[in-house]
């Protein structure tokens, strides 16, 4: 018996004592949106908020300003908890509606609710501290703060940087509208800036002496779509076009740009099929007569799933329950789902579980853990994580089933009770998880074991290169 | 004998009284540069010296905010003489350097010396007014305030308003490195936008579900290469991606954009190249499953040359002898040349005649009439008027030999004194052709005679749709 | 219990009985490789045999010249044994070699083994007419002659003519280098020709009045690949260039032709992506201003797997043990693996089974039946009569492990003692279990009650339009 | 006073002498048409007669072994005779009809009159041996046998081999519908395979382990119509796919081919145009893990036009007058413009002189040497001859006005009485002019002058490179 029942009631106690300062939290993080590798406010707010509780900061870890760890504890065994804080770009939305109203036009939002995901696991920490602090249990806990998920993968540039070296297992969550264990991998990734350059000339009276990079970046593209047929069925290549050489079409375009995103259900998979886009870039500038450089711009390891950790916190959300939402969280899930979500979404959002959730706008219940691992088609810096600690991830519902990801309907939803109830259990969800490991080292063992065995004992290697800064990015070329 | 001794002298002394005034003019516009459509101050500027000259005006004519007509005189014959005062985008620059400094970085400059064309212009319609109330000779001189002669063809939407409609001969011409008469035809051009809609979805997890109009726009991009195989080798076919659907590769792009330029030496021709390029479009749409709008930004006529009035003008030019350069003119012409101007720079200026004028830094003589009549490689919508009146251009010495249109380097010498000796001779070149016409209806005649043979007594026909207007083109899709 | 251990005993006993004979049709068609539809010798040696046997034969069924019915018994239930008999083209090889060594260099070949599979069906189905004459059991039994299978798909048009309507189960079986039951559904595909048609012209001369129709073709081709990224990942689009308008550089390709393969793991969905597929090739007609004609060539259903049938199978086999190989088998087996078969073919062909197999040289043991059904990424004719009427496949070890199909490694194993005794063993395999099915009619409804599931009450709708001939398809177009 | 009169007369005198003759040889050949470089018995016939007219052959010249060289007299001046005799694929046809008839279908026919051109050039050079001989001038006459004008450039290995080094002028004719002096530059050429080499696999079942070499030859042909946009205008790229790697859709195409023609007006241009398609090769490779390979299959100059020659030329055509139509040639002439050739025929034929030879059947007159040489948008090996030795050619009426090269309509007239009035025609214009150019030598210097002019002084490099040889091109790739 690895779950420990007074532990969890301890936890929950502690957990709720200062839920409310961390709901707080969250809604002035909604409030102040800020993109990825911008996050000054919102890291600040984390850390006086951690800082007051004891924790010990180091600011500005792996070179990122925005990123610190706050440690508590010490020595062994040492646990560590996942935040995020970031924005997405034009997101702005007034909060509780169910239309669509920017508080400011094109201004970012907390699209993707990391304004309670950063919260919620440091109310975690917090508890595992208070619980640590006050039952004389040795150990560390370590919340760090990790910009940049959205845009950039703040956890891998730490990653690359040692930071999560010498952890022994590590935890996270994120806001949903179901609540659940996280058990999927998802996909390793590789994203890369290719910039062509070519020769400017008059259109109309001296195309010949031109050289089109926009030439360049089509036929890049096209070769891509061409591979399609003769890559794995379940990697990813996809693009957008950041610079088209000018309006002008009496112009030849001189510069062109584009950003490429590599994916594969494994790491050096993705890695194989950069190399072929690389090529494919090659070709296309001898095809052209133009130049071409590549500049990597992040990427991101598959997430390793851990069945023992997972275990371990899928037996403590059944024992925790679901989140408690009262009559009005439910009048307006109902409100928001007639007027602005869709049965597709609900589709899109719940699968398999559509028939049993399709007429609820609240979950509250527990998704069970599925029969067999799935591959997630997405891409996140906890992978890296995962690759050098056993790692184990919840979601809770936090908002009405079916609201999508990256839409004014959860930046709106991102402050209110019922968002605040889902966070709340996420944070007793990892840290009575934490805590079994720090009371019972060997589920540590066991889930250190397992990490071996998917690794095939293979030392985790950064995707991105040793000379990548995300502060470099911006400037482009001429 | 169709050239005038006594009318030139008189047309020269009177194009001297005023000169000063209309340089004057024209460096006021070079300090304030508007670009095309969005000439309000250039306009008026030009309207008020030309009221004070007793001048009728019209504003606002063919529904073109900045378009206007200056009327002196009654009855036939109707000369023309055509203005222009538009400036080009990102071409700011500081005047007499000889490098790089833009007033303001990114902001608009008189990169094609447009604030000559019109002052010269208006100084020649006043010249010609001043002979015709001094002289009492029959007839009316009508100067046309062109807007949008670098984006948008003014002239155009004025034709098709039928403004040109009744006048007899028309007259304008170009600053330029050389002195001389224009004898080549151009493309005529017609331009559209082409806007795909399709649907967005995750590009990792469900680009199944997602239509791309990215892969739209490149697609019929690749459709256009494949049919310059099979287009005649004289017509040009040349595009620019002005809405890329947005710089995120995970997300498949809902929306993309792309406008083109359609030309060919015969406007029918560039039509039936047009229609094919609208199919390819459309095939576009149907690879993609998206849908497809095509705007039609505007469009051009070929220039129709008219060698009778070309050889009245040559003979003009001939005895008006080339600007009185001075020492000062040709020391900063000789460090321009040097500091940033290329050989190749001279090469693509002046063509044949580079072997004779590699050496030299202003011209100061006349070029030749060449034996046969070329195609210029470029479009304007001078052609409009040229198809509906007998219509000549000269272009005289401004600049530096070798200085190409469209750069800082002809924006820094658009208010020097040699400018204004070019201006002041092309006033001077237009002023005693037309007074020609005017005292000898037998060219007219002749020239309308030619102009008839031209076009094989096809009526003009605008290439811009009825339903066009300039005002709406900036409205894009969502 | 739904097998019966006395029935089992009983039909061994007549497949024996009547194994040698069969063994020896085998060999003789192997020695007459004849391509699909012209299985004119093969198809009349099978009648010959069964007319021999008391069948009442029904030739050219379904419009197909060699394809034939054999039916034995009246009343139902009835059962239905599926056999084939084609060849495959330039596979020619001698017999017993562990080497290439064509009989005939360019000849056919029975790659596929369909010499064994007609064969064994044939053995099984009379030993079926064996038992039930001599047991007195009601019902009937058809053996039907299927040709092309490898090209063309004559059950497809077999089952458009509703030959296989009002039976009740059906079997079939393929030759293998293992022993199992096929529990795979495949994949539903429609093929097309897409012909283009423009018009020549001097390619030097005069380009621009030519209209490539291989210009068409690939611009098709490109606009398929762009839109591999937003279809299914298991749906797979591909094509073959049949006639690429002549191999003259310097003549504009009048007339093109290509051949497209769509498939999906439901046939709903292939037909749509056919749809897509189409548009595309209209697409590319229209960028080109040539015209194109769409010749559907054939189509096949996806299997619809039946576990009730496939169990019963499973039974019998599991029973009946693996083929007997003897020491000569083993050797010759040794020495092709050595000599011709690589690691990588081993994998490629038992995949999840290479640790445990990859020592092994022929397959004395059974396949467990897998947890889940996959999809195989192939397609077979036998999906059409799968959507019809319940369908159970198995397959048996007749060549070394890793022998892949449509290769000389094939033929030259092809009538080897080993081979045949995989022959006798799937004759065996589905003579008992159509007499289980016969004996306890139970079986066939629960299988039944089983299909109409998987179809959810959907008719079977040919993929193949009603007036395609596969006799038209070779007449192409000038 | 170049062209000298007595000489005249008397080469009429001997041409007419042996004109029935070489009419026969030119019937003959007609009826044994050979396709290039496999003139085994054309180029036989032809040695026998020019043996029996005492002249001395070498044969297999160049390497060539359908090649030769019949040389009569001693010492310079020497003057070059070219003859050709290679028929066309797929052009066989009964003659004198005016329907399409082919003797035997798909059979070769001399669809480009080279019967006529052969035996037309043998009687020249033998006019001019007997000239020689009866007035003793010194000199040397050379009747070229150049096989393979129509494909792989036989005179373009007969120059890289030097046997044209070292004579003074050379004369050349071509039958056409219109009697005149060639004075139009031909476009240099440079022609290759591409071959490119993937891998093989299933296309439904791994297709990612596939590498399509067809892929690539597609890829090749997109980045080849990129391009186009960036040459000039007068180059021409122009393909075909000559292996598509098989016909079936279900097998990732592990080798395909095509064959490139790459033209320009200059050598130079054609080479540097050349390697950026070998660019693009590379590229298509790079982008499809393919590897390609290069195999230049042969390649022309330009014809360099020689006024000198030209104009002694047409004042012996002018002095000879067209040839002597009978009633019988204007009647089938007549029909067969009725029946078989249309305006547009016409209007491609004649272009300018549409207007005066609409309503005409046979030219019986001589077209007037137009005001500026043009450049004829073709390729001819001729032109590789033109940069060695002064050179020069005339086309003489053969066929109805309007009949295009390359057809039975060309092939049915080829050897009707028509068309060996037009033949002895040319003949006589040969051999009057190289009869001027050996009794006045100056004509010679000048003509060499004019070509040492239009070289710059530029040695002859064959655009063949050494080691490629007609014979190797047909062994392909597996």
């Amino acid at each position: 018996m690895q779950n420990d029942a007074l532990s969890l009631d301890e936890i929950v106690r502690r957990v709720n004592a200062k839920a409310a300062d961390y709901c707080a939290l969250s809604d002035r993080i909604w409030t102040m949106p800020e993109l990825a590798f911008e996050e000054w406010r919102s890291s600040a707010e984390q850390i006086t908020m951690l800082e007051r509780e004891g924790f010990r900061i180091t600011k500005e870890i792996g070179g990122i300003a925005t990123a610190f760890v706050a440690e508590y504890g010490s020595g062994g065994p040492i646990v560590g908890i996942l935040g995020e804080f970031d924005a997405l770009p034009g997101l702005a939305q007034v909060s509780g509606l169910t239309e669509h109203q920017p508080t400011i036009k094109g201004a970012p939002g907390h699209g993707c609710g990391h304004n309670l995901l950063g919260s919620g696991a440091a109310l975690a920490a917090v508890a595992i501290k208070d619980a640590l602090s006050a039952e004389g249990i040795a150990g560390t806990v370590r919340y760090y703060g990790c910009p940049a998920e959205e845009a950039g993968g703040g956890k891998t540039y730490m990653a690359r940087a040692g930071v999560f070296d010498g952890i022994d297992v590590a935890f996270s969550w994120h806001p949903a509208d179901v609540n659940g264990v996280s058990t999927q991998s998802t996909l390793a990734t590789v994203g890369a800036y290719f910039r062509f350059k070519g020769r400017a000339s008059h259109a109309a009276a001296s195309p010949h002496v031109g050289r089109s990079a926009l030439d360049a970046v089509e036929l890049m593209n096209v070769g891509v779509n061409y591979m399609r047929e003769h890559m794995p069925s379940e990697a990813r290549v996809h693009y957008a076009v950041t610079d088209t050489g000018g309006d002008a079409p009496n112009v030849v375009q001189a510069y062109a740009e584009s950003i490429y995103s590599v994916r594969s259900p494994h790491l050096p998979d993705a890695e194989r099929l950069f190399e072929r886009v690389k090529n494919i870039a090659k070709g296309a500038a001898l095809m052209t007569d133009t130049s071409v450089t590549v500049q990597i711009t992040g990427g991101c390891s598959n997430v390793l799933p851990n069945v023992v950790l997972q275990e371990v916190m899928y037996e403590n959300m059944r024992r925790l329950g679901p989140p408690d939402f009262d009559h009005a969280d439910y009048t307006f899930a109902r409100e928001i789902r007639k007027a602005a979500l869709t049965n597709d979404d609900v589709k899109a959002s719940v699968g398999l579980h559509y028939v049993t959730l399709k007429e609820r706008v609240l979950h509250d219940a527990l998704l069970p853990m599925p029969a067999h691992e799935g591959v997630s088609m997405g891409s996140t810096d906890v992978g890296d994580v995962s690759w050098i600690v056993p790692t184990a991830q919840c979601y809770t519902a936090c908002f009405a089933i079916g609201t999508p990801l990256h839409t004014w309907q959860l930046v709106t939803q991102g402050n209110l009770p019922a968002a605040h109830k889902g966070m709340v259990l996420a944070a007793k969800s990892m840290a009575t998880t934490a805590a079994d490991c720090l009371r019972n080292p060997a589920i540590i063992a066991r889930a250190k074991a397992e990490l071996k065995e998917r690794t095939g004992g293979r030392e985790y290697r950064c995707p991105i290169p040793p000379n990548v800064s995300p502060y470099d990015l911006r400037a482009k070329a001429p």
